[in-house]
């Protein structure tokens, strides 16, 4: 027998996956630019990490639909914005929004998408939980465009720690509510600022990384960069290693406070902090081989 | 003696315009471009529409504060990537956001303002009406963008009835929401379509009475104009009639509509339509002394 009672975790995660892919589409049918965009795909990182957190904190699927679909939105809506700030033509292999339907409808696209993430909240049966849903989201977001302003002012990082509060504002918040949002539906409130912390290490981690592939694209654009910068104090081996310890630091701290979660809720992040060690020790041998 | 309970109406509403104000310089607070952009003033219609609405149906002044902010920052959202999309360089008479800061912190600052009108919403004191509140703010704005998408997109207007379903879209929503919001804050959801369907008929003969005075002007940009359709299908003083007949027409239709609604809540708005009758007089005799 195959009934909703019988399925195993890892079924009901997928079927909610699958209802969260249709809830997409129902926000944005009727708006082409937004569908197009949604259907370039993505990984859906921070949706899938959010069902997973709604779950295992007993939300029902429908509220877990809605927290996730909110969240993927409002990612979606930040990226179709910074690709016409960063005039990159391209996403996931296919042309950006900006560059196939012109800045202005594209400016449009993610002022909808933003408006369907909050939109999205509306319907959520712990309607008791929305004020402080709402709230949560709202700093979050106001979080991100602080993070978005310095990044797009920042001609050049004067320090380590400046880096990484750009980072931790521009990329923390949209990291953290996939957490966050299911913890304040569930009651478990007292967990939000380690979630917060934890997430935020995260995405200055995953940001790091990235800029031990990015070096050469970042430094020709003048992006802040992690590596560029201990390459103007140090020898480029030593700015490896230091870039390299760094974000171990920040991921070993995150393995800790994931797991200090209720219910096991970050399961899918601790996922995500185990590969990354993993492909910081990759990135380790190449350097020492280097 | 002036105790709260001796203040007149006309007291109370400008103590709340007031605190409305203060709410709106806290939400802006530290994010410069957002509070450069509100302190180039604007005549706060929908703030107070909202709060005249707000108050004429008992609501507490906190609450007023909350829904009327809400809709003045999603208005100036508006305005601010409106004035990107127009390549407009001044508003007020002061530099637009794009034209002091940029296009890339003026987009962040459209998106800024957006969350902070969502944001505004959260802590209303009625909260078991928050999901319906949200649910209309999210339709009025996603309704608002569809019909600034059709703007942008449209060339050349074909009929009268396709120019009034794009201005009925682009601005009845954020002139219908000061009288929806605090309806449905106060349980008075039956009244709920009136209120649209009469602050969207004034939201087209607002925007009519404004193509009498800027046809030139529009016709020069391609920008869409009812005077100027009519003129292309009649002598030029038919053309102007036809322009204040249907004005006309819908604001004798917003008179009769604003009545019905309870507690005199679209006093605000019946002011204004009684105005804007007064200024068709005007038109008409123009038109008939040219």
């Amino acid at each position: 027998m195959n009934s909703p009672l019988r399925l195993s975790l890892a079924d009901k995660t997928k079927s909610v996956q699958r209802q969260c892919e249709r809830f997409l589409n129902t926000q944005v049918a009727g708006h082409q630019p937004a569908d197009y965009h949604l259907k370039t795909g993505g990984s859906r990182t921070r949706m899938n990490i959010c069902i997973d957190a709604s779950l295992s904190l007993g939300l029902s699927d429908s509220d877990a639909v809605r927290l996730s679909a909110s969240i993927e939105l409002m990612h979606n809506a930040s990226l179709v914005h910074d690709d016409i700030q960063d005039h990159d033509p391209m996403r996931r292999g296919m042309e950006t929004v900006w560059s196939k339907f012109g800045h202005n409808v594209a400016i449009c696209t993610g002022d909808y998408l933003i408006t369907k993430a909050f939109g999205s909240l509306a319907s959520v049966s712990c309607s008791g939980a929305l004020p402080l849903l709402l709230e949560e989201m709202q700093q979050a977001v106001s979080e991100t465009i602080y993070g978005q302003l310095e990044d797009l002012i920042t001609k050049e990082v004067k320090s380590a720690k400046q880096y990484e509060q750009i980072a931790a504002k521009k990329a923390g918040p949209l990291l953290y509510l996939p957490l966050v949002l299911p913890l304040v539906a569930s009651n478990e409130t007292v967990s939000v600022s380690i979630a917060k912390r934890s997430a935020t290490n995260f995405a200055v981690a995953y940001q790091i990384l990235d800029d031990l592939s990015d070096s050469v694209d970042d430094g020709s654009k003048s992006r802040p960069n992690l590596l560029n910068f201990y390459k103007q104090h140090n020898d480029p081996s030593t700015a490896y290693k230091l870039t390299v310890q760094r974000a171990r630091y920040l991921l070993k701290s995150c393995e800790r406070d994931f797991g200090k979660l209720p219910n096991d809720c970050a399961a899918g992040f601790l996922n995500k902090t185990v590969y990354l060690l993993g492909e910081l020790e990759r990135h380790t041998h190449e350097s020492s081989n280097q």
